[in-house]
C-alpha cells in the first residue's frame, strides 16, 4: 500500500526562506514565526500520514453507497472526519466569531495540500463546505451568517455547490432549475443538478446546499440565475434542526476515481431556499466559491503529483532491475535499484522539479490572496485573478501527467490496482474536468483575463519576471537567470501575436489558448525555481548548515530550467500559427 | 454506450493511393486488388462494429473470474470468439499448411487495428495466440509445428508468452523458474509466472504456453534461459488431448483497464514442457514473438485512439454549448454544437492528425515487414528492427495522451463509467507498459538500434527523407517538405549529440532516450504526412471525384506540420542538456 509523508521541510523553505512571509506588511503574517508553523505543519502532517492517508485505498475499494436515499461513506472517514473538527482544520482560516483562527490563507494552503495528497475524496468534504461558507461570508445577510457559519466552519453541517445540470455545464444560461417565490420570501426550488460532490452522505448533521437557480419571467440566459441557499434540513429559529426539505440523492455516479466522495444527483422538488446575496448576480456569488475552489483543485494536481512521486522513488529506490551503463552500484545486491538508469531518473526528475516548483507556485499566490484581502490590495488581487486559470489548468494537466509518470515507474505492477499507483492517477483526471474543464480555464485566461483592467495585470508579471533578473544578474545566477528571460521572451511574443491577430480573428488568439496556459505555467514555475536558486546559493554561500539541501535544490532548479522550459517555444511556435491549422476544416469534413 | 466505426475508408487509401501495395514486388501483394482489400476490410469491420465493439463494456464490466481453478470470461466472449474462428480471421496471414490464409501481413494489421479498436481486451487472446504461434512457426521441429499450429492458427487452441516473475519484469537474467531435464527429453517446468495474458480461461480447448525458464547448471543470467512448449492439456500421438499438465491459475489481477483479458499469476508444479528452439537461447526465440507483440501493441496506441476519437468526435458534434466566438452558428438552437469552439478543435485535430498518421505509419511499418519476410530483405529487415521501438513507444505513449484528450471532449461527463470514455484510457494505459515500457524501448532504440550495423539502418531512413524531400521540391508541397526537412534536421541533430558524447558517457545518450524516441516519432508521422499530401495534392490536380476527401487529407497534414512537429526542437534542446540536469543528484539526495 503507498504511504505519504507530509512535505513538511520544504514547506517551511519555501515559507521562510523563499516567500519570507514573517517579513511581509499582511496582517497575521508576523505570527507565522518558523516554529508556529513548524508545530501546524507537523500535527497537520501526522493526522494526514496515520490517519487519512491509510483510508485512501479504503474510500477507493469502498465508496460511496446509497440506500434508501441515504449515502453511506466508506470504513473509517465518518471518525477521521470527526478528528478533522477536533483538530479545528476546517476553520483555520475562517474569521473567529464564526468558530474559526482567522490565520492567513497561506497556512491554509499548505495544511489544504496535506489534505489533498493524503485522500483526495475525503479532502473534498471540508474543501466544499469551506467553499460555501466563504460565499455566504461574502454575500450572506448577517442572519444567514449568524444561522449557518458557525455550523459550517468547523464541518458540523458540509456544504456543496450546485450548478451543473444534465444538459449544461459550462454553459451555465441553459440552465433549467426554477426558483419560484413565496409569500414567505423564500423560493421554492425544483429541477435536477448533476455531479454534485459531497451532496449527500452520513458525516453531518446537516449539508447546506448553494443551488444556482432562475426566478421565472427574469432575464434570459446567464444574466437570470441566482444563488440559493437549499439546507437539507431546515433550520429552526433556535438553530435546531427542523423538517427536511424537498431535497435528495436520486443517484450516485460511478467514477472512474475519488470513489470515497459522493457524487450525486440532486433533485430539488420545491425545495425551500432563500437568496444568497443579490437577485440575478448568482454567477457573481458563486464565482467568490470558484475561484477558491479553483486554487484548490490547482493544489490537487499538485499534491496527487507529490504523493504519487513518494512513491514511485520509494520504489524506485527498492526494485532491483538491471544494471547501471556506468558500471555496477550494488554489487552485492542481484541486480542494482532502477533509480540508476537515466530515463527513470529523467522520469524522477520530471516529478521532482514539477512537485517542488508547483508548490512554490500556489503558495505565492496564497500570499496574494491574503494580500488582496488582507490588505485591500486591488493589484495583488488582479494578478491572482490572472494566476487562477493558470494555477488550475496548468498545475491539473501536468500533475495529471506525473502521477502516470510515477505509474511508469512501477512497470506492470503500476496497472494493478493493489499497487496503489493507478488511483492516484484515477483521482488526480478529474482535476483537469471539474471547477471549469481546462480548455475553458485557457479561454478565461486568453479571452479574459489577459486583458483585464487594460492588461494592467499580465504587464505587471512580466515586470516582475525582469526586474528579478535584472536584480539577480551575478554570474551565478546565469544557469538559471537566463532560461527564465528566454522564456519570458516566449510569453511576451505569444501575447503580442494574440494582440496583433486576435482582433481581427479571436480564433488566431483561442487556437492558442491552452498552450499559452502552458506556457505562463512554465515561466511561473521557472521564476519560482530562480527564486529559490538565489535562496540556495545566499545559504551555501552564508555557510548553511544543510548544504545538502540547497544543493539537492540548485541542481533541481537547472533541471526544471534544462528540461522543463524548452516546452515554451515549443508552444510559441504552435500559437504563431494562428487559427487556419486548428480551424482549417469545416464541422462536417471531420 | 460508445460505438466503433472501422476506419475502411482512409485504410483503402493508405493501402492504395499512399503505399501502392500493388505496384509493390512483394509476393502476395498482386492480389491485394482495391475490391479485393475493400470487401476483407469491410467484412472484417462489420464483425468488429457489431459484434466486438458492444462487448467491449461487457468486458470492462464484467472481467474475467477465476473460480476453482477455472477462468469464466464475460458473457458473449465466447461466441464471439467462435465467430471470429469461422470467419478465419486469426489465421489470415498463417500459412496455409497449417490452415491459414497466407496473406501479406500489411492485410492482417488492418484486420488488427479494427480488433485492437472494439475490444482491445477480446483481442488479445488471438493476438497473443498469434504470437506464439508465429514463435513455434519460426522455431519449432516439424513435428511440434505439426502438433499445435493446425489448432493454433485458428485459435481452437490458444497462446501465452511467460516471461515476468514477481521479482523481474525487464531484467529477465534474474529468473528463477526452472526446467529440469526428464528422461523423455521433456521438461519438468517449477515456477511462478506474473502478467500472463490469456494463461487461463475458457474459450479454447487447449492453452499452449511458451515459457521461460533456466536449466540448473547452465549458464548464469540471461544467458542461461531457454524457452519451453507447456500445454494446459498434454497432447496424444493421435492429436486428442491427454492428462492435465501441472501448470495452474493462482489468482487474476485486479487491474485499470482491459478487464475483459485475464491476467493471470500462473503457477508451474513441474509441468511438462518441451524445448523450444535451441538450448538457452530462449530470448532469441522470445524475440520472434516480441518484435511482432510489439508492433501490435502499438496498434493498440493508435485503435484505442481511434475509437476513443470517434466518440469524442460525435460529441462534439452533438453537445450543445456555448456560442461560436465569432458569431453564432446554430441559431435555431439554445446553443452551438461544442466543436465550433477553437480548443474544442485543436483537442480534435491533435487526434485526427495523429490517428491517420500514425495509421499510415503502422501499415507502412507491415509493408516493410513482407518485405524483410517475403522477400527476404535485410535491409528492410534492418528498418523495421530500428522502427520497432518507435511503434511501440511513441504511438502508444500518444495514443494514451488521444484517448486523455477524446475523454476531456466530455467534459465532467468523461469521468462517468457508463458514458464510456474513461475504458479507453484505462485500456490504452497498459500499452505504455507491456511487451517492455516505452523506457525500456527508448533504451532499446538508443541504447542498441542506432548503432545497429554500424548505423545502417538509421542513415538509410535519413536519406529516404532526404530523397523524399528532394524529389518533392515543388512549391505545392513546401508546407508539408519544410516542416519535415527541419525536424528531420533535428533529429540528426540530436544523433550527432549521441555520437559526440555518448562514447565518453552513456548517460548523456541514455537521458535523452525517451526524447529522442519522440523526435523519430514525429519524424515518421510527419514523413507520412507528407507523403499523403504528395497523393492529394495529385489527386486534386488529376480531377479527383472526391476532392473534399483530400483537401480534409491537407488541412490535417498542414495541422500536424504546424502544431505536432514544433515539438522536435523542444525533444533536441533537451537532449543537448546532456546527462548533467538528469544525473545531477546522487540517489540518496531524492
Amino acid at each position: 500500500m503507498p504511504s505519504y509523508t507530509a512535505p513538511t521541510k520544504d514547506m517551511q523553505y519555501i515559507l521562510h526562506d523563499v516567500l519570507k512571509v514573517t517579513d511581509q506588511a499582511i496582517p497575521g503574517y508576523d505570527e507565522l514565526e518558523r516554529d508556529f508553523t513548524a508545530a501546524i505543519l507537523e500535527e497537520c502532517g501526522k493526522l494526514n500520514s496515520e490517519v487519512l492517508a491509510p483510508l485512501n485505498v479504503v474510500g477507493d475499494t469502498e465508496g460511496c453507497v446509497l440506500e434508501n436515499g441515504v449515502v453511506r461513506t466508506p470504513t473509517g472517514f465518518k471518525a477521521a472526519f470527526d478528528q478533522v473538527r477536533e483538530g479545528g482544520w476546517a476553520g483555520l482560516d475562517m474569521p473567529e466569531e464564526f468558530g474559526g483562527q482567522n490565520m492567513p490563507y497561506v497556512i491554509a494552503t499548505a495544511t489544504l495540500e496535506m489534505f489533498a495528497a493524503s485522500n483526495q475524496a475525503f479532502a473534498m468534504y471540508q474543501g466544499l463546505t469551506h467553499g460555501a461558507a466563504s460565499a455566504i461570508l461574502a454575500h450572506g445577510t448577517e442572519d444567514q451568517k449568524a444561522t449557518y457559519l458557525p455550523k459550517m466552519v468547523n464541518c458540523d453541517w458540509t456544504g456543496t455547490m450546485n450548478l451543473t445540470e444534465p444538459h449544461c455545464g459550462t454553459d451555465l444560461g441553459l440552465m433549467r432549475t426554477k426558483a419560484e417565490p413565496q409569500e414567505d420570501g423564500s423560493y421554492a426550488i425544483t429541477g435536477q443538478k448533476i455531479f454534485i460532490s459531497a451532496g449527500e452522505h452520513d458525516m453531518a448533521e446537516n449539508i447546506i446546499h448553494l443551488v444556482l437557480a432562475k426566478i421565472p419571467g427574469g432575464p434570459e440566459g446567464i444574466k437570470g440565475v441566482s444563488l440559493f441557499i437549499v439546507p437539507k434540513f431546515l433550520v429552526n429559529e433556535d438553530g435546531s434542526l427542523g423538517a427536511r426539505n424537498g431535497v435528495a440523492c436520486g443517484k450516485i455516479e460511478e467514477k472512474r476515481g475519488i470513489h470515497g466522495k459522493s457524487t450525486c444527483v440532486m433533485n430539488y422538488d420545491g425545495a425551500k431556499g432563500w437568496l444568497l446575496g443579490d437577485l440575478h448576480k448568482g454567477m457573481r456569488a458563486m464565482f467568490t466559491m470558484m475561484n477558491e475552489a479553483r486554487l484548490g483543485v490547482g493544489m490537487q494536481g499538485l499534491a496527487q503529483a507529490d504523493v504519487a512521486y513518494q512513491n514511485a522513488l520509494a520504489y524506485a529506490k527498492d526494485r532491483l532491475q538491471g544494471r547501471a551503463v556506468t558500471g555496477v552500484e550494488n554489487p552485492d545486491g542481484p541486480a542494482d535499484p532502477l533509480i540508476v538508469h537515466p530515463d527513470i531518473r529523467r522520469n524522477l526528475m520530471d516529478q521532482k522539479s514539477f512537485t517542488e516548483g508547483a508548490r512554490a507556485f500556489i503558495f505565492w499566490g496564497a500570499t496574494l490572496i491574503d494580500q488582496a484581502h488582507r490588505n485591500s490590495d486591488a493589484d495583488a488581487d488582479g494578478l491572482i485573478s490572472l494566476m487562477t486559470p493558470v494555477l488550475k489548468g496548468f498545475l491539473t494537466d501536468k500533475g495529471y501527467d506525473m502521477t502516470v509518470q510515477a505509474q511508469q515507474v512501477y512497470g506492470g505492477h503500476g496497472y494493478i490496482e493493489e499497487w496503489g499507483m493507478s488511483q492516484f492517477t484515477r483521482d488526480a483526471r478529474i482535476a483537469m474536468i471539474y471547477e471549469g474543464a481546462n480548455g475553458v480555464q485557457a479561454l478565461d485566461l486568453v479571452g479574459r483575463k489577459l486583458a483585464q483592467d487594460a492588461g494592467k495585470h499580465v504587464m505587471a508579471f512580466f515586470e516582475m519576471v525582469k526586474s528579478f533578473c535584472k536584480d539577480n544578474a551575478d554570474e551565478s545566477m546565469e544557469p538559471y537567470v537566463g532560461p527564465l528571460k528566454q522564456a519570458s521572451k516566449d510569453l511576451q511574443a505569444a501575447g503580442m501575436f494574440f494582440m496583433q491577430n486576435g482582433m481581427k480573428n479571436p480564433n488566431a488568439a483561442l487556437a492558442g489558448s491552452t498552450d499559452f496556459m502552458h506556457m505562463m505555467g512554465h515561466v511561473c514555475i521557472a521564476l519560482m525555481w530562480a527564486r529559490m536558486a538565489r535562496v540556495s546559493l545566499d545559504a551555501l554561500a552564508n555557510g548553511t548548515p544543510d548544504p545538502d539541501f540547497h544543493q539537492t535544490k540548485l541542481a533541481t532548479a537547472r533541471y526544471y530550467m534544462a528540461r522543463q522550459l524548452p516546452a515554451t517555444a515549443m508552444h510559441l511556435a504552435r500559437i504563431q500559427s494562428g487559427a487556419d491549422p486548428v480551424m482549417g476544416l469545416a464541422a462536417d469534413q471531420f
